[in-house]
């Protein structure tokens, strides 16, 4: 069980619709699209992922962080130094 | 003819390989891989999109702003001022 | 007291910093410094301005959202959540 | 001359303004302002500096690389080969 099991199935619909950006993608270079043309869709597809990224972050925060913050200790503390790590990385990205 | 044009195929290339980066998110999020260690995969393909999308406008100066600069008249000057504009939603997606 | 209280003559010393790389900006454009050289002190401000914002993030995590969890209810919810939308208007910023 | 000689008073304005954001934020840190509150004004001034850099770019653009371009020979590659670099620096940054 992770923070994303129950949205599991919105979350592979939302990464299969982002594979789909990224075909239609190869789509339009291999159809010689203009270039200023293909750099919104890019956009497009890096702002879903993103917005993916962000949406696991948030779960992850509230099921297993705040689980182990809950139960004291240690490894609560853990888990806030790990997600504060992975929200510096997601930022910088 | 574009200005990626010549490296149309390596393009394509880079494009699949992002295809089956989003599709290895698919897989991860289906065997309910750990949250923390998902977003360091969802920012490889990011900044993957991202590369492509600087190569595309690095292409896109070096053969259709600069022909059009050097044609000389308005249409360089409307070129440069697309490329700014696209620039800057790069910069802010 | 807040999360960085304990840190605040730290931040303060980074904020100061940043102000001065700001005037150093300043000067660089008074100095008709050439473009593509100022660009990089103004990356470098901007990744500074980020890690104070990914540093209070840290220490708001570590301690207001956490105090709120321990103590269980909603509010401990409503802390994740604002702390979510936080780190959203981050990333996309 | 550069690229953003006429518009030198329009920068200047704008990083004293920028001066006056982080400014503000010490004194939010200072009176132990809610962390939650000090992101937005922290992106604020990021994506201010941000305008700057793009500004700057497209200046340099319309300027410096456009004349390069004009006058001919690998000058003018030159010149689009170092924009491309910084405008991978500012996405990146």
């Amino acid at each position: 069980m992770r923070g994303y099991t129950k949205d599991k199935d919105a979350y592979a619909k939302r990464l299969r619709r982002i594979e789909g950006q990224v075909r239609g993608l190869q789509r339009m270079v291999d159809e010689d699209a203009y270039c200023i043309d293909v750099l919104p869709q890019i956009a497009a597809a890096t702002r879903a992922l993103q917005s993916v990224a962000l949406g696991l972050l948030e779960d992850h925060l509230a099921h297993c962080v705040a689980q182990a913050v809950e139960a004291g200790g240690p490894d609560g503390e853990e888990k806030i130094r790990e997600a504060a790590e992975a929200i510096s990385r997601l930022v910088r990205s």
